[in-house]
């Protein structure tokens, strides 16, 4: 946990983990009642992922107007949705691992959701009752393999390393408005995103409404928004990322990513 | 665990449950070695799905030359892949629960492969190594969510109760030819599925090889590997599944399923 200056201090012994019940609604306030300045405060080394038992990783595609228009596709008129392996996830800062025969790893960085509740059915004005908190991801994407090998988005979003969540799983009290946060992304410090979550085709209220109508989403479920425009797909001509590059990102108020990106050897 | 003649046997004072290290190379192994007489007989009111762990439900699209020419596709150059929601998984004769705004829920008879060491990067010769066993899975699927409403199939196939799978998982020393194995699905008695994986366009070998070039495989995964021809979508006119409906499906050596479709209230 995060205290009021910035310190990182050592909950494990509130919570086994954080994921589960740790981010129930009842989780979540009997950490907040914690006095942070009686935990041991900690140094680390490495940030793994912010939340832990995830059992679903869905992403929303082309949800924002002007990332769809970058890739020559049209809004479309409800959320596209794929799943990325949960496999892929990776701490906010690990080094992300180019697959072997990648030609086209690209960069997204998105406004993570992670459920505390199970939700079903449940409507857009309650959605957000089942919201732990929201978290950065950068939904990393190997674009031949996800449009020009046959079929199905899965195939380039789910490998090793390509799912970075984190630093922090901050809890939706933290954040005033999901749909007014700055987003921005470089590329060894050159900017290549730089959008806001205003921009959003389907804000999160609703999206979490939308996929409980086909699904239990879970405590521990992460949803990743969808992209603002500055992708390498949409530069001309369309660049790649390769072994040695550093890309950052980060979210108002989520924190920042760091991943070097390298080889398989 | 079955014995020889058929009872259910306790494994529960060897393992904690089937998945992960049981089903490993060593732990099957262990397993092996048991004396079945020995362990306590079990009456099973309900069978539970028949691996636990699963991180990933990789399904496999068009896999059948004639599966695809009936939904009006053609044989895809590659595999096609999408995922299922793992928390779409249930026990072989679970009732199937129809989502509230369906009207197209359908039935996919198909050849799980059930994942027992961690796979990266393997070649098809030595694929099988990676593989635990085999199960039955029922690839239910709404079709109106899977190709009607704005893109990626995943939004049909993960729909909760859509993932019965089981009721065995049975080692792949039980299963001579994956290759050859006869299938078929009935609803409300009558034969709507007949086929066997003799047909199938990427056997299994390759599809394990072929997966482990994008992303880890982890023991507990399960691929379904895609459905022989007869289901509602390719008859004319289309026929869709309603409350009250009941399903059988069978693999040869793999057991028998058998679900009541239920409306969702």
């Amino acid at each position: 946990m995060l205290d009021q200056d910035g310190k990182i201090r050592d909950l494990s012994g509130h919570v086994s983990d954080i994921g589960g019940e740790a981010i129930s609604p009842e989780g979540l306030t009997k950490i907040a009642a914690i006095d942070a300045s009686t935990l041991p405060e900690l140094s680390a080394d490495r940030i793994g992922a912010c939340v832990t038992g995830t059992g679903k990783f869905i992403c929303i595609g082309l949800n924002y107007s002007d990332h769809a228009a970058e890739t020559g596709a049209t809004v479309p008129p409800e959320p596209i949705i794929f799943m990325k392996a949960t496999s892929a996830i990776v701490g906010p800062n690990d080094d992300v691992v180019i697959p072997r025969t990648s030609e086209k790893t690209d960069w997204e960085v998105e406004l993570g959701v992670v459920i505390g509740k199970t939700a079903k059915y449940v409507s857009e004005a309650e959605a957000l009752d089942y919201v732990a908190g929201y978290c950065l991801t950068n939904d990393v994407s190997e674009r031949a393999f996800q449009t020009e090998r046959a079929g199905q988005w899965t195939k380039g979003k789910s490998c090793d390393t390509f799912g970075p969540i984190g630093p922090w799983l901050v809890t939706k009290d933290e954040v005033a408005d999901p749909q007014n946060l700055g987003m921005w992304l470089t590329v060894n410090g050159e900017k290549m995103q730089n959008g806001s979550s205003k921009t959003m085709v389907y804000g999160v209220a609703f999206l979490v409404s939308y996929l409980s109508q086909f699904m239990s989403l879970h405590p521990g479920d992460v949803i990743s928004t969808g992209t603002p425009p500055g992708v390498g797909l949409g530069l001309k001509p369309p660049r790649f990322l390769k072994a040695g590059d550093v890309v950052e990102l980060g979210i108002d108020g989520l924190g920042t990513q760091k991943q070097t990106f390298v080889a398989d050897i």
